[in-house]
């Protein structure tokens, strides 16, 4: 799943980032797969292909590894969204793209690995103290993140409620994938979703009444 | 928590009752607080007040017990959800009230609880097996309530999808509400989303497009 690098007097900074890369690419596969119980250090470095030493060696802890996994997957995923909606000239259909890649993001591996996280960190309060300072960075990423796709002016209220609004409901399809395949279903609430925002996005519609 | 029957000579079939709702309470009290490891048949009878034995008298096996009290809790719910909306005239206070309704139940100890049975079904084939086709009617189920709550036509595929949307919104309001209090902002995207939804459901607006 992960290449292993090959090249011979390969820099020792080079063998380091991609050992890490490995583990942390594991982690999120194996939490995904496998729920929290089932994603030890141990387990990951078995299955990165990584003395549990060397794993131990850049991840001290369990909850080292796991939120170093969370961000680096986060951070990578957020850069290619921003990258995606680059070239989308305004109007309906970039709504519909960003809505849908929105909601890409949110029933992909790395929304299921951080499930299991966020669902376990519930029970525990020592783990619930790491995550909820990831959890709040990683939702402001991701409405800036969203609002930069979408070229709207996130200094109108309403604007910035509707792209939160959007994020939830994107979260919450997610959670409607976890256990099926949702797809069928989630594309036409994708399509409405987006047909709605863009015609709320725009001033003077019925879907903005002043009065609130 | 839940209140010991006191009554002399209570009847087999009402001590019974009283047991398996004592079972059932303890068992979603549990999941919510404690997750999936902290609620086997063992913990939840502790909890209820109940022995062991009569727990297993009731519910021979951990998954009988854990769907029972999803499907007596979800029931429960959904009626006071219906007799709650009973009274409401039509208007936009009429959608607000449901949509903040809808969203206060994927918010409350259930939805937690729920979250917890899920999560640990993803990891779980043979649990996932049992829970697929519950998702399935609670998925149905909320949403047929939410229909009549809000008096709308659910023959209209706009109508239709935009209630799921709803749906979704709401479990993605859940979800955000598991490691932190998270009502102030919930508030916001409530109303916000009462007024668009409330406006998307009025024929003939701007969020309505007839091409699509």
């Amino acid at each position: 799943m992960t290449g292993r690098r090959t090249e011979v007097r390969e820099p020792q900074q080079d063998r380091s980032r991609a050992t890490r890369q490995r583990l942390l690419e594991s982690t999120i596969e194996l939490l995904a797969a496998h729920g929290w119980a089932g994603s030890t250090v141990a387990e990951v470095a078995e299955h990165a292909g990584v003395s549990r030493g060397a794993a131990q060696h850049h991840y001290p802890t369990r909850e080292d590894l796991i939120t170093g996994a969370l961000e680096y997957m986060f951070d990578s995923r957020m850069a290619e969204l921003r990258g995606s909606a680059a070239e989308l000239e305004a109007g309906p259909r970039r709504t519909l793209l960003v809505v849908r890649r929105v909601v890409d993001h949110f029933t992909g591996t790395l929304f299921k690995a951080a499930l299991q996280v966020w669902t376990a960190a519930a029970a525990d309060e020592e783990l619930r103290a790491r995550i909820v300072p990831l959890e709040a960075k990683f939702g402001r990423h991701a409405h800036r993140t969203t609002v930069e796709m979408l070229g709207a002016d996130d200094a109108d209220p309403v604007v910035h409620t509707l792209v939160q609004a959007t994020l939830d409901m994107a979260r919450g399809l997610g959670l409607a994938d976890v256990l099926t395949d949702d797809s069928a279903r989630r594309d036409r609430i994708v399509r409405q979703w987006a047909d709605t925002l863009h015609a709320a996005l725009e001033p003077g519609t019925a879907a903005r009444p002043a009065d609130r």
